[in-house]
């Protein structure tokens, strides 16, 4: 199994649901996705790994002797649409590659592959819905509930395939001694600077709020600019001192208003309404708290002085995860020993790893992202990158099984 | 026929495809709209009236003798999707009442009442389709390829109507002496400063621009804020410095951001690219072109200082319209004489007198919209304000004939 056979198996299941023009579709449990599934079964297949599923569709491939604790290993393979081929997919078929390198007999520990379920998000919300009932985080009633946007819910979806398996098979259960996530930065970092491979000590604070303000829509022309009320002119005005804001205390926080909806949205009519999203992370709990209330704060004074109406609410705040020390220390020594050149980051995304955290001893492996582009086809990372990252992952696992 | 004859008619006709929640909707050539035809038909057939279509589908209904020239009144019974029950049908139902209330035998001139078919541009962009075709402004291939929403072509779907005329009947070769057009305000001018009637001098210029400022999209989380191409804060900046503009300016200028389109519009995405719509009014024209510029070259600058790329282009620029001096001033002598107290403005809207004022004296009557609301159920104009521009129209109708 060499660096070589690797890459030709990730570009082979990386491409699958890939189209030059659009990128990667492979939205969870559509047809991409199946077939990437498919793929990976079939390769655990040859290699006479033992495979289950949970009924989160969740899939854990595994070798081994348990006796002496298991080391899981994993990400996913659904994506955002248009999405890039490395975000997920170098995790799961990183794993699958530690599957093929050790053989049983070198292993005095299980090691397991895991494919979590709608890790994106981009089909069924929230986010980690797999590896959310896998952890315990989420209960079966309501991640089978979630509906798409075409209304279909996540339970039923689930259950036409082949990948629908018992809650007995859930991670939690089979209490792993270890969990590790390779994965791509999604950021420009790790390049700009220089590094080879990332090490988050955690994941940061994102909190999540929707606001609204309301205004009255008329006509454009006939209503003199000192007696409008546009809604379109508070939210600008609240997006662009957002930015100035976080500007300013920058690099350890971001803030970014991702989605609008202006109505009516009509050229000649004054916005009589704007939903938005701000989205707040640190790596800092208590820095993005404050930001969130000094965000609102700012909004409340921007719509009294404006004459529009403020509706706020919080969709989630997910608070600061600090990945296991000691594994990260592990990962950092073999860094050190292969000579390649490490950064202690946060991630600013979230990912699987953050509920595996709260059943085990988690962290990550992070390599670079090409001028930062993610979640777009532009997402690129380097093929020696790729196997810089697999290497820390095979010596990690080394020193985890002395 | 009493005022309360014509409140009932205007009440009966202004309330088809009216829905207590969803106010008007009455789109050009839809159910409603037909329903609306149908009945100034009957009604125009009762009286005998001279009944003829165009190949716009407009609506020319007359009496009289036409050897002493003729007076038309007019305006249309489309509306935007829900809308208000005033703008437009006020005007048609109006010129309805003079046909009525003028006997045949009293009438020197020929008085006729025209429905302008797609004035609103809601369902066929762009609006002003009927009085267009019929003034000469657009020809008919132009307009007959226009397609609405659902790609159904105007052409089309007027055919399979009855009121598909001949292009003889257009307005143009029947050379009216003038055109009147009574209408609501659709601003809060008039009410505000306790005018009856307005008496609009012209319509102001308008000039409509679409921009787009083109960033790079990525993950909200991992881009710190110094390298961010937000297209959606460069994009804000430009809304809030155009209002601030735009208010410093006024009352002789507005400027709108009424549509604004932001891609990819996912809450943990930074916007890559935001699309938006600039509307420009003002009677002076000079005005109106100077702060073209200005915004251009503000728009230059946001984009240039945020690392994004802007595209610019005009959408329309419709020049200032001027009306008949004389018929404007024969009006004001009207309201002098009923002791009405009237205001000489300008329109901020466009109406079918723009077009109609480039083939005769045209001039337009206007009553106050209640707290200046159109374009919504919300639109209102009191029972007693209908009929003094009813009694304007009438006034100026006996002067005419003289």
């Amino acid at each position: 199994m060499s660096d070589k056979d690797f890459l030709n198996n990730f570009d082979k299941i990386s491409r699958i649901g890939w189209f030059e023009n659009e990128g990667l579709n492979r939205l969870a449990l559509n047809e991409y996705d199946i077939k990437a599934r498919d793929e990976l079964i079939l390769q655990l297949s040859k290699i006479d790994a033992e495979i289950n599923m949970d009924d989160a569709g969740n899939i854990y491939g595994s070798i081994g002797n348990e006796k002496n604790g298991m080391i899981a290993i994993g990400s996913h393979m659904d994506s955002v649409p248009n999405g890039g081929r490395f975000d997920g997919t170098y995790g799961v078929v990183s794993g699958l590659q530690m599957l093929k390198v050790f053989s049983k007999s070198d292993l005095n520990k299980k090691i397991m592959v895991i494919d979590f379920t709608n890790e994106e998000g981009a089909r069924w919300q929230p986010d980690l819905l797999g590896s959310g009932l896998a952890t315990g985080v989420f209960d079966q009633d309501f991640v089978y509930s979630r509906t798409d946007k075409n209304n279909r819910r996540f339970g039923a979806v689930l259950k036409k395939t082949r990948y629908y398996g018992s809650s007995e098979n859930r991670i939690k259960y089979l209490k792993p001694e270890y969990y590790i996530e390779p994965h791509i930065e999604q950021g420009p970092i790790l390049e700009k600077e220089g590094y080879i491979i990332g090490i988050p000590v955690g994941i940061v604070t994102d909190i999540v709020e929707n606001y609204t303000f309301a205004g009255e829509s008329n006509q454009a022309g006939p209503t003199p600019m000192n007696m409008r009320k546009d809604a379109l002119v508070g939210a600008s005005k609240f997006i662009f001192q957002i930015y100035e804001l976080a500007r300013k205390i920058a690099p350890n926080l971001v803030m970014t208003v991702g989605d609008i909806k202006n109505l009516p949205n009509v050229y000649n009519v004054i916005p009589g309404s704007v939903k938005l999203t701000l989205d707040i992370r640190s790596p800092d709990k208590k820095l993005a708290y404050q930001h969130s209330k000094i965000a609102k704060d700012m909004a409340e004074q921007i719509a009294s002085e404006n004459g529009l109406n403020l509706t706020h609410e919080v969709a989630w705040r997910l608070d600061t995860t600090l990945f296991d020390q000691e594994l990260t220390k592990t990962i950092e020594k073999v860094c050190k020993q292969l000579n390649l050149k490490y950064k202690f980051i946060y991630s600013w995304p979230t990912h699987d790893a953050m509920y595996m955290n709260k059943i085990t001893r988690t962290a990550m492996i992070m390599i670079p992202s090409h001028n930062g582009r993610s979640h777009t086809k532009e997402e690129y990372s380097r093929d020696s990158d790729l196997i810089s990252g697999l290497k820390v992952l095979k010596n990690t696992l080394n020193k985890l099984m002395l």
